[in-house]
């Protein structure tokens, strides 16, 4: 993982706020886990009020974690004031969304002024099972100045 | 839009039924529409537990409508006892998703023996407001046969 | 199509004299064929040295001109002096690119102030044979002001 | 890098022998360097022939250099006889593709019977400067049988 400085020292208060704003993650049941410069990590229990028609998590709603999971890495490079919007994201989904837990792991891959691009990649575990890839995206943000 | 022939007369039904058992749809409160060969419609009343941090729906959720809709269209042209499946897509969120409701129209634009290729616009409309394209999707979708 | 209405009287000598200005476009031999306010043609005669290894047209190269027919459907709404760049795009093969003829067609899906975005059509005809849909491209391009 | 068991020992020359078959890539230059199961290295020295309109390397031969590389990471995981065809792929640029030498990496990020996908990230280097990432793309492809 790139080793970014944070322009903002209260990055992680800012993305823990900005989240618990997006109320389809608590719709959802997801949470918000770690929070690093550039890596943010978002968990969301299985749960069948989610899943498509053979019972795994719908493509939508693990795309939701993992954009949000972009986005949020992207938030955490900006300075005071500043907003993210998804311009655009491609996900491939590798396996069936089944088992106790989802975890979504994003990456900054290079921020820019304007633009910043992230790899995001959602995991199932449950049980004995160890943890399984289940989906990767290639994720553009935009930073929105100015708003706050 | 091509003008393509189901090899599945009952293809209708079996889109329906299918769309039935993604309980997600029901959870955020998605509707079929229209069901012709190599085209879809789904609807979704906005809802405020649907919403990002700015109160707009979230991408995740209006992806999760455009999916369904580009693998639904996929599935009208497969052969009676074929499932769709996802394997890929990637979204351009264009404007801010609020309004009263949203449509996503998917069109096939390649149909394959394995692999269908669908495009999807997701538009927003509400109150004396015009529709407004609000997200544009490329899926590819892939036929899996023998599950019936 | 939209119809836009160009900021730039002067849009398509501009979009002519950066085209000409692309060094790869004359080592592969594509031409610029229309130029409309958000819509772009380009040709490219079929030449076995730009094949991959089952003789059709390598992806890369469909893309290469795909990709410049949307970054100049999006240069032909911008203002005068503003240049475009290429942030990504994503494109599906979707026929063998084998043929006469690739002709690719680009238009205009949204344009912003900093971010526009295009589809573009790939299309192989030769002897007898009708346009055939080989690719699909859906791109996203962003404005950069005051470089001239 | 996972660690992936070839199905074939002999891939690393099926690979070879299908790159030199691959004749855009003598045309522009392109060699390829390492090849491992499922990752592969391709290299294209700048050519001022091969740029857009600022002197960079035009977006579509960075991605022509990069898809090659998916695809034979691809490959290098196929049993004998089998070849690979592109289905899609997602890239994004990030910087201006100039130095001296582009280097692409790609690597399997999941091998199925039928569908592989694949993370590539091209590099530019040239004097004392640093590799520095100009594009990074997600690509699906397609093993194909039994044509050999």
């Amino acid at each position: 993982m790139p080793n970014f400085d944070p322009p903002d020292p209260n990055f992680e208060a800012r993305v823990r706020e900005s989240f618990e704003r997006q109320r389809v993650m608590e719709t959802i049941g997801a949470r918000l886990k770690r929070v690093e410069p550039g890596g943010v990590e978002i968990e969301l229990p299985f749960r069948h009020d989610l899943t498509q028609q053979h019972g795994y998590l719908h493509a939508g709603i693990v795309t939701t974690v993992v954009d949000s999971a972009c986005g949020y890495a992207a938030m955490s490079l900006t300075p005071p004031g500043a907003e993210i919007v998804s311009v655009e994201f491609k996900i491939n989904l590798l396996s069936p969304a089944t088992g106790d837990l989802l975890v979504a792991r994003a990456l900054v891959k290079r921020a820019g002024r304007n633009i910043t691009v992230c790899a995001g990649d959602a995991f199932m575990s449950g049980g004995a099972q160890e943890e399984k890839l289940v989906a990767t995206m290639l994720a553009t943000m935009m930073t929105v100045r100015g708003r706050a």
